[in-house]
């Protein structure tokens, strides 16, 4: 079985080498008090958790999965123990408002975190992760007292939090939703209905839950406009701020899953449950979406977390399987055969899941930097910068990683061949658990649309030319640099090409909408190799500079591999962009001729 | 919960418009009796026993599994009653030979018939088909006391079979295996060592459970040249043909696997065990290898199963299931939004699936006619021509449809958005199980190099020309043929590039033969792609034809999909070789230039 081992190495070479966290911070408009070494003991101490309490829990959970009764849901072994004492560590309030008792740190230090516990078992992580929207929806919307009575605990991790958002009819498409909020008195309102797919719904590992629940008014417009947002706590509270009657909602059932058996699932019954306004009526979506970027963000990281564990789990194993000999000479004479690590398509699958792995790191804390200056960056114009590459990225960021956080999840099995397959090495687990990230918190369709639709076209290309205008100028800085020609000539044509491509699309479209849907996925995608290109040619020039630099003997090792890693990432997968080239210039017709019922 | 429907209509299409089965049944050199209507009776009951006997036992297997004690293994509940009705009907026996009892049909109808049965249970359809194995060993290479003790009841189906091949430390290295056989007497042998993920090794569905054995015989040579086989069964079998004794052969443990729970994998103990030595001493590897492309093509058919199991269970949903208004406009004005199937994103996803699907069908189909016309050709010249088709068809087949058909069945759970990922809807199932298909029977690195290095290099190329002649004709011959034109030109394009591409590797690998290994899965992908274009290419040209000649209202229907479908897969799915092409001819560099110490 698999056993985490946190990539310190690698994220000290993104925080510090890459992308300079230290001056970073040193940039926002607070003292956040992160200089290089505070970063480096939270990263720490957040990798010694994650290994040592976390990981031994993720294949047990796996097995043991969460039992409903109808006195309510049981974890599995370890993972309320495990919550204490994250809790106890102080880790739910590490980003979350010093007014509620957090830390106030900025995002992005939430973000290296959540990449480790998520690694060493994102079914665990998911209970504290899903708190952070019902934190970030008080804290945005709530009144006074909602916030005092729900924002102390949460953000102490003693409550946990959910967002009940999807009813067995809709999960997209929001405006469907039937679940009734009927106003009793001094802003109580009794909610009734059911909602699906309510992560972390009901548990044992807090004493209180606190849903956020999207409702609608009675005389409530249809559709979207019509929806609120309400805060439905599992026990009520007392005027003392103590636990008080239980509240009328609760777990009819739990999912049966492909994967993340230990991160429960619940059908949550609203049976005339006591809940208070959220916000303005009918606003709720609208509020909903505010804080969409970093819960995108957070899924995102999955793609990171598969990557990173499949390259975990296949690289001892090609390193220790002996099968054949290399074609091109004996490599270990001494042995029966040689390690399969010589053969070069078990390379070719590994260094896939090493350059998606170690690309997604650099994406991902890219992405929570601007979070963080969207939020403390310290003028108006870099708050405002920083949202408008949030807004380009975050769908890419999600749909591009987890897609492919998946093929390399695949791609772990694929190196341990039959043993892949059975549950003793953690790859298929591995696999299974990925399955979920494309889906939720907005499918890759979704996420597409939301790119080329309302990102890309709904900003007249300017998001887009926003951060592309990044990419050129770093191109143009760097055509004549030694050794970079081979990174920077192909980034550029794949930049050029990719707002090109949005120019074509953006004028097929204007004759006919469907042409959106029909380039959208293979857009994002595009979209995402482009990006990905960019952060694979910083790092090459990081490396190159760091040799040149004189580097140790085990660093020099470090920064060969991140160079050859490079080189294997533009020959073997920015390539990919050749055919969504093709594709998406193919257009609409030979998706919408064949008529229903010719399916 | 899906249940299967078997896809007559197409599979009619294939059978008789395109490759005209009864034309090729005619044209062997005995008469197997197979006219249309003698063929559409086995399909059809084939199809119904598929319907109705096993597709309702496949969600209820995948949640029981196998159970394991010191006694035995439990299948899970009816696998038994199917399989027994199973041999009542007769299926067991239908293209094995007459002189032990078999109806000796030519495989092509076992091919159609497993891949029905197939797609109802993948797990089920394991037991008999690992039979198969078996029997063609004993029927190749055992003496005759052992062919008329053993086969008789293995073709009946009333005792099943194994293939005992891997062990722990190997697999796909067979020369490394350590099972030790020592002769005693009168051609018999006792059998020492561990077997592993050895497929029905032990059950409750036969009485007796015949074992086709790899091991070594005392001071036999190391490596593949010691290796002998053997059959050890589970009863020894009396004078009378009775069961006798138990052996010493036992199950030790099964594996907890990602899927096919209800097909056994079993650690298989040889205790001084007796067996019989089958064939020569010293040559078993090879006789398992005169076998290995029927055994391959029923791999491949997983890929194909996948494929048409996602497509089943996600049409009706795309049409049912209510999300958002089409961009182009409301499609559903009286419900509350439009069905999912309007979107073209989903729809991108629907049509992958269907050309893998239908092609898949066509491919494998096909190559089940080189597998009659390899044992049945009329002449010589004939049945070498077939098989040099399958030598070079093989590896495609089943490296290809496989990992194709893992994809269809990602798409299968995406097409759900969230509902994919939970057990009710079979998706997740469906993708579970096709994870096995491109890891057993030979991984697709394997696969790879059989086809560049053993067969496109070994025989200088002439196995590809064999094939690309046929295909290049077809062009020729259509070149001018009405509607035509769009699929002609890009056949011919990549069947060009794809001679080219194996003429440069052939080059690079002169000079380092680390470059077959690394284009050798790239190739192999190009190849499937090329091919499948064929057979698109094959199926647009007959459904116009069938247009021209005035089909029915129905019929126009199939056909416009037909068209459709070809059209899709020309624009969106053969692209893919443009990437290929790249990262082929991008070198071993990329992949060799790595220490090891640097993963």
């Amino acid at each position: 079985m698999p056993s985490y081992k946190a990539p310190l190495r690698d994220i000290q070479f993104v925080t510090n080498d890459l992308l300079k966290f230290t001056e970073h911070y040193q940039n926002l408009n607070k003292d956040v008090g992160l200089d290089q070494s505070m970063q480096w003991a939270i990263i720490e101490e957040a990798a010694k958790f994650s290994e040592h309490v976390i990981s031994p829990l993720n294949a047990v959970a796996d097995q043991h999965g969460c039992q409903w009764s109808a006195d309510g849901v049981t974890t599995p072994p370890g993972f309320k123990a495990a919550y204490q004492q994250y809790c106890e560590g102080g880790w739910p309030s590490l980003a979350m408002p010093e007014e509620y008792g957090g830390q106030g740190l900025p995002e992005s230090m939430n973000v290296i975190v959540s990449e480790l516990v998520c690694s060493a078992s994102v079914a665990w992580s998911g209970y504290p992760g899903l708190r952070e929207g019902a934190i970030k929806t008080l804290v945005s919307y709530g009144t006074e007292e909602l916030k005092n009575t729900f924002l102390p605990n949460l953000v102490s991790g003693k409550w946990t939090g959910t967002m009940c958002l999807t009813e067995s009819h809709c999960g997209t498409d929001l405006g469907q939703l039937k679940t009734k909020a009927t106003p009793v008195a001094n802003d109580e309102y009794i909610l009734s209905g059911t909602k699906i797919f309510i992560s972390c719904g009901e548990h044992d590992m807090a004493e209180n839950i606190v849903h956020i629940v999207l409702a609608r008014l009675p005389g409530a417009p249809e559709g979207t406009s019509g929806i609120s947002l309400f805060v439905v706590p599992k026990f009520l509270v007392t005027e003392e701020g103590k636990i008080g009657a239980r509240n009328k909602v609760g777990c009819g059932s739990i999912e049966h899953k492909m994967g993340v058996h230990g991160f429960v699932t619940c059908v949550m019954n609203f049976d005339g449950a006591k809940g208070y306004l959220i916000g303005q009526p009918n606003k709720g979506l609208e509020a909903m979406f505010t804080f969409m970027n970093s819960a995108r963000l957070t899924t995102a990281l999955q793609g990171l977390v598969h990557s990173e564990v499949a390259y975990q789990g296949a690289v001892p194993y090609a390193k220790e399987r002996l099968a054949m000999r290399s074609l091109s000479g004996v490599k270990n004479p001494e042995g029966p055969a040689d390690p399969i690590i010589v053969h070069p398509d078990v390379r070719r699958m590994l260094l896939t899941i090493k350059s998606l792995a170690e690309g997604f790191r650099a994406f991902a804390y890219y992405v929570a930097q601007q979070l963080d200056i969207a939020e403390l960056g310290q003028s108006e114009q870099q708050r405002h910068h920083a949202k408008q590459l949030l807004a380009l990225l975050t769908p890419i960021c999600k749909g591009f990683m987890t897609e492919l956080g998946c093929e390399a999840a695949h791609h772990g099995v694929q190196v341990f061949g039959g043993h892949g397959y059975i549950r003793e090495w953690g790859m298929e687990q591995n696999q299974r658990d990925s399955r979920i990230s494309t889906l939720y918190e907005g499918t890759t369709g979704i996420q597409a649309l939301d790119l080329i639709g309302r990102k890309v076209m709904g900003s007249k290309g300017s998001l887009l030319t926003n951060f592309t205008d990044i990419v050129l100028e770093f191109c143009e800085s760097h055509q004549s640099t030694e050794n970079m020609l081979e990174f920077i000539g192909p980034l550029k044509q794949s930049t050029h090409d990719w707002l090109e491509l949005a120019n074509t699309i953006g004028k097929s479209a204007g004759a006919d909408a469907d042409e959106l849907g029909a380039a959208s996925v293979d857009f994002l995608m595009f979209s995402g190799y482009t990006v990905l290109a960019y952060f694979w040619a910083r790092m090459a020039l990081v490396a190159f500079d760091k040799q040149k630099q004189g580097a140790q003997t085990h660093d020099r090792d470090f920064y060969n591999s991140k160079i050859n890693t490079a080189r294997f990432y533009f020959q073997r997968i920015l390539p990919r962009t050749a055919t969504l080239k093709l594709t998406i210039q193919s257009g609409a017709q030979n998706l919408m001729a064949m008529d229903t019922e010719q399916f």
